[in-house]
């Protein structure tokens, strides 16, 4: 089953500066070799569901790790079994109606 | 490393009817023995994080096999390495506030 | 426009304990009036839309006044046109399917 | 207050092609001025908190009008008082740190 998920991880207790732990989510994702893209309130990753919900649990182990004693993330996460559809293709298909 | 999630699946292409669907992730998540509570717009989890995500996992392959061609879910995930809290330790917690 | 919405406020650069400030909130909501509900990861919260968004807005406010230098929120929010579904109503029909 | 906002909107009861919808949303926030963004789960807004709120209302409406008699919404939000940043320096600030 395939799944392209939106990822918010909020560290807390570590104060307002929060890029240092969101970088170290990125380069998790990079060592999954998941299709991934950072945006502006999250990261867009695409795979099949177990790999990319292991990179979601690794992410909260390693800013854990960093030092971060709780957090809060937020996940939307879509499937489909009519047909596949890659991150491209729902912007594309959006855009084309403009 | 346990988790607390609050879960909002939303089954696509079924009309606007959805608690058939949300019935069917109640029996799952009662299935799985992870203990959680069913709000108006979510069910609360609680458990180790491999089972709480598997129970996820499983209801979105239920919803699929029950005919929903597309599926888009919502999920708050919260975890802590300072000290263990419930479910009910959070509400507690803010209610002795008031 | 009625709606129903799960609100879930989140200071940043205040430490681990994040009751005091949803606690807050929660007297926003009375004060405001408004049907709502606390529950373990969020606060259900039912209206008018104007009179919904202003008291999120109030909880923002407050929360920085309380000395939050950041604050993340995540919101659902529902709307339908076709019939009145309150808070109750969502969770009974879940309940009469189980 | 400026509000940096993530908005995914979904119809319910209009089967699962969602772009027209979507692409809707997307003239709604162009003729409101705000500065936006579409990406693949989502769309990111900035600007005054009243403004961007406007503008999720009226996205409601518009999708109400096309047809759709119910949706979901899941929005993040986020407000800070320590200091202005846009959404092109929230993924500048993680970039800088790979």
């Amino acid at each position: 089953m395939k799944v392209l998920i939106d990822l918010c991880l909020v560290p807390l207790g570590v104060g307002v500066s929060l890029s240092p732990y969101i970088a170290a989510c990125q380069k998790v994702l990079a060592d999954s070799g998941l299709k991934s893209e950072l945006h502006s309130y999250g990261t867009s990753i695409e795979g099949e569901w177990d790999a990319v919900f292991a990179a979601v649990k690794r992410c909260h182990e390693v800013v854990h790790e960093m030092g971060a004693p709780r957090i809060t993330t937020t996940i939307k996460a879509g499937t489909r079994t009519d047909r596949e559809q890659s991150m491209e293709d729902k912007v594309r298909s959006v855009k084309e109606k403009l």
